[in-house]
């Protein structure tokens, strides 16, 4: 017995014939549908909602819970927790593309050495006393000793007689992977991509410029499989070929990043000859369709973390068909391609002057070095700056408050300046800030009740209230029409948990290297949480030292930075090897001073 | 409308429905039946020929001049002219397997350093204090850069885990290709394969001890596409996927032997790593699946001689699925990897003296030089020592008469002591040095009437008759049951062109290398024909010149023993480079003295 599902999303409707009893999550899933289920589909996090009419089983204990009844009585119900078992009409909820992903980053000047090199040649046409086969006619341009496959060579017959052997060679890392009729100097790009758990940024690169053709960014589809690296890792260990679907949803969104640059540019994806890709460890090893399994589990074992070279065909990207994919190098499980990316762009590595680097992402990673010395670690912040397991958290999407003052009342805004639907991680730091400061949060973390708490604004008191059993302060909801927006007791010991994490990070590093705080000459913010926060607020909530206040700086998407800079500099691609190498990790769980770092910087 | 093909081969009988109009020879094709059709199927060689009941249509006038009465009267149609229009039983003389081709040869002593190289390694198993990726704990155990592809990665964390860290590494060409779960060391084979127009001889070699596991040979199953390279070509150029077709056809035959090899020694096949190919120029292109158009017309352009190292599955040949094909480097278009590799195993590049060595397969490869200096050149003497476009010819199966003695009566033996069904070329030169010695060929070649014969032996003259008004000479047939064999004025002038290019081609090398033909110190007769021959007869008809008669010797499938040595020695591969840079090419028809040559040597 199958039904009619249709499916209203993107302003269009689709109508599916469904297997009775197929679960929702799994038919969206399926169907690539913009649902997100951090918990991977459990019932823990109540972030598959979807509004669903024609459902006809009751809402069960655990749904009631999650939704609550506002939600469900808006015709809300969670995907994960319902199976097709009757005709539905399903109304999704798009955001893709109308993130607020950060593409832009402080950039250096590189000299350019692009890793794709092009080559007109006009060859001497063969004749009985000029016998040379066509390749090595070829290689008698340069240097080449061989071919990278066989298939290079099933076209060369016929490109070199119907140009007249005036013909260009491609070049990548000084082997030949192409050859093209006429003179195509002029026309060559490559691809950086910079994957994170939660977004993709993408910059289409001219090889002969080194500038920017393009830039795209769009939420990763891998996160309707889980909002962290551990709840997707979970699902290739629990589903059958979930590996291969994970690889086969990032594989399927950058060869939609290449259609759109090339239909929109007007040029051939067989001009782009390379691409180098930067992302956590997990996100690489999802990307080469290699196990991420040990990554999740002690001692942390990543299959690889070297500089690899592959024709992008294995990864089942669709660039240039003898195209290469180069995946940038990490250091461990938790500090991944994008650290290093992000350490190459900063040009830390070569300062005399010491720097510390925080990428805050789904995860933190810190850095701290010079030219002479590097350290870094991962702090498991968890994914509460990126509005994760908060109450009305949610991605910096439209819709999403990112900002919040008190004084001389209570104001936000919201990106896009839509309708407020939920908080995004520099909301939420602003908003604990500013409790703290008005004295509603203690020291302790703690979000203290009207009669307990040390404002004497009326204004702030009355948004003291208690949800589910906890103390909450309610941002928006007081008027009637209002989304119902407030921070909980939860969601400040969340946040409480992640900061102390990076901050205990920070203070291990400074230790390790043996260095004080003050010995720091700057402070790098990288990501887009790092471009976001409001830098006060971060200091405010104890995240950076205080010390360090005047030092910082937020360089945008550096990691994307640095994925760029391999694609024009040969030189610097092999340099992240070197950085690699040179920067030693500090596995915070094996620090024996960490817990009391790490329960010190839990104040406030 | 479809009819029912039962097709009785190798003692079974496979029923299959075919769709009406069908030509015979495709569908026979189609089912891989071992019917040879030299001219690829254009109705002009008669060699396609299968006994058929169940045709209805009368023999067609071509049919009727190719088969003669007897082969009709016996029931016997070729496969080329006719449709599928009716239904059918079709008789195959299945020859597979029994064809008698030369794998043994001459062997010199070689260092062994093979291209594969096993080592076992106990690796520290990871843990808190030792985080390392699981590649790179593979790569301190040696110098390892990278990997030659994600596959690779995609196994890797299980074979550790399994087998406890304690793992086999694979090299090929000093590059990681596998890892293997505890210490297998001791198994470890490589594959050489001799391809050539018409026989294919392989060779599985234990990489521990450089020696033979085992051996075998077969005919080409590509001969259906036609007969020699040229036909086979115009196959490709002609069929809508014919260089599709060609290549499978071979890849097929290559796993096929694989698997032979495979469950005859009970080894896997992954524990085949590497395979070396040796064979002409076209029989290369094919395997590559590049197109070998441009070979096949002046001015005789390949796509590729050099040596080249394919991942084997790009080619189609399964072995370990990260094993690698190494395909011989060659001279040009009509001086193969086969050429290049028989020089290597016959040693001839680094010997003083100046060695001759004339390889006659379909083709007459012929290569005169030392350690000093080499040239080369290819002598079109068709097909007809191969037993092509003779009319009795046949290949070197068995029931093939192979040698012929006159006195004090025609005598002949037959491969594998059958029945007589033909002859093949070794026989073709014996029974026509016996006619010129017997006075029945004059000096011109010309097969001379009864009452011209010089000869005054009574038995000879009575086999002097007429056939398709042409002089004649019986020498199977003139008893009733005996298959008529016999050698026509038009086989004598075959044999007399293709003897003349030979000769013609080494007056022409020792002519340009300004030596003296008693210079020679050496005769290396290669391939399976240059070991049949009986040399004076090669010598009575002027095929080698007489001045090398003491010197001559036949050293079997040198270019299988060149293959061979490419395995099991990483330096030898590389010699072939060398060698093939060496050999100085000498285009025959760019000669002007060789038309004088060719002529003179007409004579016998």
């Amino acid at each position: 017995m199958a039904y009619n599902v249709r499916m209203f999303a993107n302003r269009t409707v689709k109508e599916y014939k469904v297997e009775e009893g197929t679960n929702l999550l799994s038919f969206l899933r399926k169907q690539k549908a913009d649902v997100s289920a951090p918990c991977g589909g459990k019932g823990t996090c109540g972030k598959c909602r979807v509004k669903v009419e024609g459902i006809k089983a009751e809402p069960s204990e655990k749904e009631s819970k999650l939704l609550g009844e506002k939600w469900l009585s808006r015709g809300y119900r969670l995907a994960c927790c319902n199976k097709i078992e009757s005709n539905l009409d399903v109304y999704i909820d798009d955001m893709e593309g109308k993130a607020s992903i950060v593409t832009q980053a402080k950039e250096r000047e590189v000299k350019l050495e692009p890793i794709v090199a092009k080559k007109y040649v006009e060859l001497a046409v063969p004749d009985i006393g000029d016998q040379k086969s066509d390749f090595e006619r070829i290689m008698d341009t340069d240097s080449y000793k061989s071919v990278v496959s066989a298939d290079f060579l099933r076209g060369l017959p016929e490109t070199l007689r119907k140009s007249d052997f005036k013909v260009t060679c491609v070049d990548i890392d000084k082997k030949i992977i192409a050859v093209e009729a006429g003179n195509t100097v002029n026309v060559s790009y490559g691809l950086a991509v910079d994957i994170g758990t939660t977004t993709i940024a993408a910059y289409l690169i001219d090889m002969n410029s080194g500038k920017r053709a393009g830039v795209y960014s769009v939420l990763n589809p891998q996160r309707q499989f889980g909002a962290d690296v551990i709840s997707r890792i979970n699902y290739t260990m629990e589903s059958k070929n979930g590996l291969g679907e994970l690889h086969k949803s990032i594989a399927d969104c950058i060869n939609k990043i290449v259609r759109y640059f090339t239909s929109s540019l007007g040029i051939k994806r067989s001009s782009i000859y390379a691409v180098t890709f930067a992302g956590n460890t997990t996100m690489m090893h999802f990307l080469m369709k290699v196990s991420a399994k040990n990554i999740s589990v002690s001692p942390f074992i990543p299959v690889t973390t070297r500089l690899h070279k592959f024709k992008a065909s294995e990864l089942g990207i669709r660039i240039n068909p003898n195209g290469f994919a180069f995946v940038l190098p990490g250091v461990s499980a938790y500090i991944g391609a994008d650290t290093v990316a992000a350490v190459l762009s900063s040009g830390m590595y070569k300062s005399e002057k010491i720097t510390l680097l925080i990428d805050l992402g789904t995860n933190g990673e810190i850095v701290l070095g010079s030219s002479k010395w590097m350290f870094a670690c991962s702090a498991a912040a968890g994914p509460a700056f990126e509005g994760a397991n908060i109450r009305n958290g949610m991605g910096g999407v439209e819709g999403a408050i990112d900002k919040i003052s008190f004084s001389p009342e209570i104001k936000f805004s919201t990106i896009g300046g839509k309708k407020a639907r939920g908080i995004c991680g520099s909301g939420v730091v602003d908003a604990i800030a500013g409790l703290i400061s008005e004295g509603i949060i203690d020291e302790t973390g703690r979000l203290l009740p009207e009669d307990e708490a040390a404002t004497p604004r009326e204004d702030l008191k009355k948004r003291i209230t208690t949800i589910d059993g906890m103390t909450a302060f309610v941002l928006s909801g007081l008027k009637k029409g209002e989304a119902d927006i407030a921070i909980t007791q939860k969601d400040v010991r969340e946040l409480q948990n992640a900061k102390a994490a990076i901050a205990a990070g920070i203070r291990i590093l400074v230790s390790k290297a043996g260095i004080r705080m003050e010995d720091i000459d700057r402070v790098y913010l990288a990501g887009g949480f790092g471009s976001y926060i409001n830098i006060d607020s971060a200091l405010r909530i104890g995240l950076i030292p205080i010390e360090l206040k005047e030092k910082i700086e937020a360089i945008g998407n550096a990691a994307g930075s640095g994925a760029v800079e391999g694609l024009i500099s040969a030189r610097l691609l092999k340099k992240t090897e070197e950085i690699k190498d040179r920067i030693k990790y500090v596995e915070l769980s094996g620090e024996p001073a960490f817990m009391n770092e790490y329960v010190e910087c839990m104040m406030f």
